[in-house]
C-alpha cells in the first residue's frame, strides 16, 4: 500500500499550491492540513519539534505511522516535495541534460523568481503596503526590477517552446506557474509578456489541472 | 568519448566552487574560463547571446562542438550543474525519499543560505562596507539574522549525523560547504557552530577534495 501523503500548508501560498498541482496532475491522493502563517502557526513549539525545525510550510508528510507502518517522514521545500511526488513519472525527464535543465529552472525559481514575485505579492496582497517596514520598502524597487527581469527571461525562453524544457510539461512548469500566474497581485503586469500568457493557458489546459485556492 | 566540460566562472564565487569540487570528487576533467563579475564581464552582449541570457555565472558548458560533435549546451544554476556532473554517481542517492531530501537541502541552500551568507560575504569582502548602498545597508541586519538561523539549523541537524543526508556524502554537502566554510568572511562566526566545524573537516578529508581558489 502506498504511503499516505499529507501536505502541511497555507492555502494562500504558491509554494504549497505547487505540491497540490503536482499531486493533481499525477492523480495522487493528498490530504491537507492548513496553518495560518500570519498567526505564527508554523512557529509553535509543536510544529518546530515535529513537522519542521525551520518553521516553514509547505512540508510534505509521507506516511502516518498508522497500521503498524513506519514513522512518518517530513519533507520541507516545495520543489523537493514536488520531486518526491513525481519520482518515476513523465513530469521528470529521464535524459541527463534534460533532467539537469529542469532543475536549473527550479533553482532559478527559488533564487530569482520567488524572492521577488512571491514576496511582492505577499507584501502587497497579504501584509498591505501601508504596513510594510522601512526595510521592506527599501527593497521594493530592487524586487520589482529583478522580478520583471525573471518574467522577461521566461517570456523570451517560452517564445520558442511550449514548455520550459521543450515540448513536454515538467516540474519546472509547475514550479514557475505557481507565482507567475498571480504575478499581477505583486504589482507585475503579466499581460506585458505574451508568451507567458500563452504558457499559463497551456498549463491550465493540462488534464487534472486544479486552480490555486 | 565523453563531452568536454567547461566551467564559465568567477573563481571567487562559492557557486562556481561547488561545481569544481563536484568534478574533483568525481575525477572529471573540467576546463575553466574566468570572468570578473565586478567588471561586468558576464553582462556583455556576447556573453548574453551565447553563454547565458540571464547574465550570470556559473554556467557549465557541455561539449565544444569540435570534432563534428553536437553544438555545445549551456547549463546555468550551480546546483543544476552539480546534478548534471554527478548523474549516476554515489553523490546522488538512488532511494526516492533520500534523493528528494538531498534536493531539499540544495533548495534550502539557494533560498535560505546563499542569499544571506554569500551575499554578506560579497558585500563585506568584495564590495566593501563603506561602498554599500543605503538599500544594502538596510538589509544587513535581516541577512545576519537569517544567515545565523540557517547555520543554526544545519548545526543542529549535523549534531546527529556525519553528512546532511546521513552517513554518506552527497551533493547537499558540496552545495552547502561552499559558502559555509567561508561564512566568517561574511561576518558570521563558524566557531559558534561546533557540528559545522566538524562537518567541514569531514568534507575537507574526502578523497579528491580541492580547496576554494
Amino acid at each position: 500500500m502506498a504511503d499516505a501523503l499529507t501536505l502541511h500548508e497555507d492555502p494562500r501560498s504558491g509554494n504549497c499550491y505547487k505540491i497540490r498541482l503536482t499531486a493533481a496532475l499525477l492523480g495522487l491522493p493528498l490530504e491537507t492540513r492548513a496553518y495560518d502563517i500570519m498567526q505564527g502557526e508554523t512557529r509553535t513549539p509543536q510544529f518546530l519539534a515535529r513537522i519542521n525545525p525551520h518553521g516553514r510550510i509547505p512540508v510534505l508528510q509521507i506516511g502516518d505511522g498508522e497500521h503498524g507502518g513506519d514513522a512518518p517522514r517530513f519533507l520541507p521545500e516545495s520543489n523537493a516535495a514536488c520531486w518526491y511526488l513525481a519520482h518515476g513519472s513523465a513530469l521528470i525527464p529521464d535524459e541527463r541534460f534534460a533532467q539537469a535543465d529542469m532543475l536549473r529552472w527550479m533553482f532559478f525559481e527559488q533564487y530569482s523568481h520567488e524572492p521577488n514575485i512571491a514576496t511582492m505579492r505577499f507584501w502587497l496582497r497579504f501584509v498591505g503596503e501601508a504596513r510594510l517596514s522601512e526595510e521592506q520598502r527599501a527593497q521594493m524597487m530592487a524586487k520589482r526590477m529583478a522580478g520583471a527581469a525573471a518574467l522577461d527571461l521566461m517570456n523570451r525562453h517560452l517564445g520558442t517552446r511550449a514548455f520550459l524544457c521543450g515540448a513536454m510539461v515538467s516540474l519546472a512548469d509547475i514550479a514557475l506557474f505557481a507565482y507567475t500566474h498571480v504575478a499581477d497581485e505583486g504589482g507585475f503586469r503579466l499581460g506585458d509578456y505574451p508568451a507567458l500568457v500563452d504558457w499559463c493557458d497551456r498549463v491550465r489546459a493540462l488534464p487534472g489541472f486544479v486552480p490555486m485556492a
